[in-house]
């Protein structure tokens, strides 16, 4: 499916044509780009005895872990997201997990499927980022064609059953003004990991090092500007690692799911 | 009319009950504390010929000069604030100025009113600061009983007429959650100076000692602090100041007009 990115048919396209396209097998790398302005969402798929504690860690997370799908155990369906959504097929890429050891990469998870999995769509920061370009605030590392720069810090997430461990962040560095807008808009996407949970002196989250990232790529931060930390949908990829549950399946980096959701029916305002 | 602050009296009090005491000369000072959870207004008259330019003046810089009322040319009167409210003798005291020259500071100026005269009523700090403080966050100066720390910048207004100069700003030391969660409320309350106008580095804003401000009381940065910036209702006194009109009439510093709004319903959500 090349050539999709930047088109008029990518500008106009849906997320179900999106999906319809992946689940065709037709598209098999990563979601940026596809069906502009639809919410696109990290996977994280448990058996139902971890997925209870999973849950309870979500909402007892909200900013690094908002939950914005969620399947009945054994469905692969979140009709809310999607009507013909089938998380199986709909993601380009996934990633499958035994023990806390990468297995596979597959396009399609439907012969691993089983009726005791639980899917869980959890936002990301592309719906906010598309707020903020769109209201003219430049994002350095997206312009470079970078991936965002990540850390994890000395906040700490609040506990559920085996679930713990360090808050990971994304930085993007703001001039004064920019970061104040920021802050405007990103607090009405609290699905998405709203306001930003610090700004300015990193080591004071535990940063010892902001020109090296934990994950993602170095971004400069010039003279004028202020790095501004946000709550990252890495806390509960990272956080699942830690477990090593018998059996997980997440999507495989850059590699989403794509919802009929619009961004801007994300916003609480 | 001692004692009134802290009272439940005082608790209890409504805008008008404030502005009877003040109109019965039984209280001349200073206006915080009275009839808490109301909105208190800088006071600037002018006359009419004057008047037309500092109203472009403040719609072109809303920020450090939102108005909040306005009287028609040679009434007394803002109904917006106060059904019963006569400008003349609401305040405690006034500055009477004369070609840029502080003449007098009467507690009553019905005998110098004038039929071309204006009186503009523009958002106070207080306001957003009782908004802060209702929401857990500290605020040093008020903590300590001192006046905020203000500064000229080389922010520059939009000038309107004879009407212009450099912004003035208030700066509040505050932890970067604080200031995120500050930058929110405050986001809600664009009549009363809105979202900050700038964090961080002082030096960006032309502020070369952050240490002593041009006008309140010096205030300490943490270590864990970041200082953050709101334009100021001192702009527009020191805009007319420097214009020199041939007359104008203020409030006296800390002698506010009390009005009948409640600080909530200054919140545009």
């Amino acid at each position: 499916m090349d050539g999709i990115s930047g088109s008029i048919e990518a500008q106009q396209q849906s997320g179900l044509a999106a999906r319809l396209v992946i689940r065709a097998a037709r598209h098999d790398g990563p979601t940026a780009g596809l069906a502009p302005g639809h919410v696109q969402g990290n996977l994280a798929i448990l058996p139902r005895d971890l997925a209870a504690d999973f849950l309870r860690f979500c909402h007892l997370n909200p900013k690094p872990c908002p939950v914005i799908g969620l399947s009945e155990p054994g469905s692969p369906h979140i009709p809310a997201l999607g009507a013909d959504l089938d998380i199986r097929t709909d993601l380009p890429r996934y990633r499958v997990w035994r023990d806390g050891a990468l297995v596979a990469e597959p396009t399609d998870i439907r012969d691993l499927w089983r009726d005791d999995l639980v899917a869980f769509v959890i936002g990301c920061s592309f719906s906010f980022e598309q707020a903020l370009l769109d209201d003219g605030i430049p994002l350095r590392h997206i312009a470079r064609g970078d991936n965002v720069a990540m850390w994890r810090t000395s906040i700490p997430t609040n506990a559920a059953g085996p679930f713990s461990g360090p808050m990971v962040v994304s930085m993007r560095p703001l001039k004064a003004a920019d970061a104040i807008r920021a802050i405007q808009i990103t607090s009405r996407f609290p699905a998405v990991h709203g306001a930003p949970v610090h700004l300015g002196r990193p080591d004071l989250i535990g940063i010892t090092d902001i020109t090296r990232p934990d994950y993602g790529d170095p971004v400069a931060i010039m003279d004028d500007e202020v790095p501004v930390f946000w709550a990252c949908g890495v806390t509960p990829q990272a956080v699942i690692a830690a477990v090593k549950p018998a059996f997980a399946i997440t999507h495989a980096p850059g590699c989403m799911l794509v919802t009929d959701r619009r961004n801007s029916q994300m916003a609480a305002l």
